[in-house]
């Protein structure tokens, strides 16, 4: 076996075999297939396309190019969830108190932002003092004692993937459901998830860009799933218009805090937080029906228990809650300005990619790597799409630490 | 215009234009462009094809990526011949002599052999004392007054052709009929030529193994000598035995010197010869009537000034011609051994990459590029395919330096 005949084999697009693609996944990651020809093998792949036993063999493959997170010892099914992203996607942040609060355990490592992504870790240090790079035997100990943790990722986790996932970038190959699929499924089974279950969003915020493409993504993942034996359940999520109220790090904690609350609860996130929970609730065999789930996370919002799971989980990693009880504390920004509504109308159209790209440009996000992010700027949406608005009517309102100016084709109406 | 914008399009099918094709050559012959970006882009050219109008700008593009040769001072119409490799192909050795005695000027860079094909250069450094690596004003100098010369190539040609050539190598890119037209006609058109004549070879031998792909990559040239202002024309060579009867640096100089004399010449070599240089000749504008040129080639080998004119040139170059005019001062080898035939019968095969291989293996060709090549050993043919043998009758003799072990399968009857 060689990578020629590989890459070969490929571009007259038959099906690589096991041994084949372990060969080539091995051989990228300690170097002993060249960046170029990785790039031809992927191009080709690309192109021609993987069959689903390919699609998981690679998937495999990735997953055991590094660790492989073992949670066993937390007892228990292990349920992952992950999201395809999106513009003010603090889901993780309200979901997974409220299934921890219901009995399942959570154990889950999150990533940064970059670009106009945001990520659950960067969003989790706003609160001062959260840790989110402690040790992998405190993380275990405090799933066990507090019963969740969410932390930056610790171990060497399918480095091959990653190695792929940045050399994609630069050759024009990232749209290509196969290789988004295996990438997202790998990093699941390498972070120890027995069950896994997916948010693929659409939309002009999101990587799909339509309904089609994500259900196929969607369906590419469960096949994977079932090939490598983890029940993989998925909802699809619309994208167009932000998450939620808020699109920034702190803005998002403190919606965060105030949807366990019960206090501010947006329709859309609510929607999409119940679908996934009960779904994971369902996964980790703590009932079966999806709807009574929902209303037991419910209740769990409205008697306090999420919430107090949040806090004790903010405590637990070092954070202060008294700027979850108090959110005031995270402070005001040396500017504000509210976004009014130039006429009666209603709001046709909020596009997620346009607010992203702007809260990113107020400092919110990354350009590069190692950029420092402004904690405290972003907007705070008052109203939805489909909102009916009076001229003269607060629609959002941006917070930022530099002198403003206001977005243009923000809002359609 | 990025390369990223520039590999999308191409995956997608589409044509590419002029601008971008020259984006990639300059980007990636300065190092702006990654070997992984090239690699990419080259896969899904491969894969996806190009145009007639890109196959041009891509020659164009790699020929201006270094020097052009201007052989305009030599005045008349400059015709470089090519030919896609052959296993003991002597043809530019016999023919340009001969149309050089016939007024074209051969002003020719030739190369060197690598693996198992031989090269016109190795083959003249036979020659005690020919100079292959003068200067370029000596180079038009020998044209200019003794009508012919042919040395090592001087100039930086083609160097993205280079470039590309050696990646297409390392991420099995190799035969693609666009990415081989391309290479071949950005190097004549670098080295100086206003008109190209093609040799494309077929079979076992050679780079395309049947006649209808050696047609399509020789049509492809044609095509690109239009768009490129170059008037191209080709013949189809049969390469499944070897050209003429010796393969071997030295035994091929001798079987030019006997060519060029009269005293013996191979019925297949002498159709290759005579076609290529009649139509060169109708090329440079010295006879518009091929059937003619060709009777005129053979004349000035029968009166003698064929072979003058090699003579001329060989001392020129500084080689010494007492070899040519005494064959027999290049010396015996080691080691001679001739194949007999085990049966009567006729010559079904004589399979030239069998043959070549072989060759190769006594010393004749490089392995790696800076290996030294034993100029004495080889191969001569005393039948062809076709003829008859009779039991114990020879067929081929080996020269070695080594002990011999004869070649299996060199022979099919």
């Amino acid at each position: 076996m060689n990578i020629l005949e590989i890459i070969e084999k490929k571009t007259k697009g038959k099906e690589l075999s096991k041994e084949e693609i372990e060969y080539f996944v091995e051989g990228y990651t300690n170097g002993e297939v060249a960046d170029y020809q990785a790039a031809a093998l992927i191009m080709a792949i690309f192109i021609k396309g993987m069959s689903d036993q390919e699609t998981t063999d690679l998937t495999l493959a990735m997953a055991n190019s590094g660790d492989i997170l073992d949670l066993s010892v937390l007892g228990g099914i292990i349920v992952d969830k992950h999201s395809t992203g999106g513009v003010g996607d603090k889901v993780s942040l309200v979901l997974l108190p409220i299934i921890s609060s219901l009995g399942v355990k959570v154990a889950k490592m999150s990533g940064r932002g970059l670009g106009f992504t945001g990520g659950t870790i960067d969003k989790l240090e706003a609160i001062p003092g959260y840790r989110t790079g402690i040790t992998e035997e405190e993380f275990i100990k405090n799933v066990q004692e507090v019963g969740i943790s969410i932390i930056s990722q610790t171990k060497n986790l399918a480095p091959a993937d990653k190695k792929i996932y940045e050399l994609r970038d630069t050759i024009s190959c990232v749209e290509s459901i196969p290789l988004i699929a295996s990438s997202i499924m790998s990093k699941k089974i390498a972070s120890g998830a027995q069950k896994i279950m997916l948010e693929v969003t659409y939309g002009n915020g999101a990587f799909m860009k339509n309904i089609e493409d994500a259900k196929k993504l969607a369906e590419q993942m469960v096949r994977i799933g079932e090939l490598a034996n983890r029940e993989t359940k998925y909802i699809l999520t619309n994208m167009n218009e932000p998450l939620g109220y808020s699109i920034g790090n702190s803005l998002e904690i403190i919606e965060t805090a105030q949807f366990l609350k019960g206090e501010v609860l947006a329709e859309d996130l609510k929607h999409v937080v119940l679908e996934l929970g009960a779904n994971m609730l369902k996964l980790a065999g703590l009932g079966d029906n999806i709807e009574e789930n929902k209303s037991k996370m419910m209740e769990n919002i409205k008697n306090g228990k999420a919430y107090q799971k949040f806090l004790q989980m903010v405590e637990r990693q070092g954070g202060d809650i008294s700027y979850i009880e108090d959110v005031e504390k995270f402070g005001k920004t040396k500017y504000m300005e509210d976004m009014v509504s130039p006429i009666d109308g209603t709001i046709k159209e909020i596009p997620a990619i346009t607010i992203a790209k702007y809260v990113c440009s107020l400092g919110a996000g990354r350009i590069k790597k190692d950029d420092v992010i402004d904690m405290q700027v972003g907007i705070v949406l008052h109203k939805k799409v489909g909102d009916t608005v009076k001229k003269g009517e607060k629609i959002f309102t941006v917070y930022s630490n530099k002198p403003i100016e206001m977005p243009t084709n923000a809002v359609v109406f």
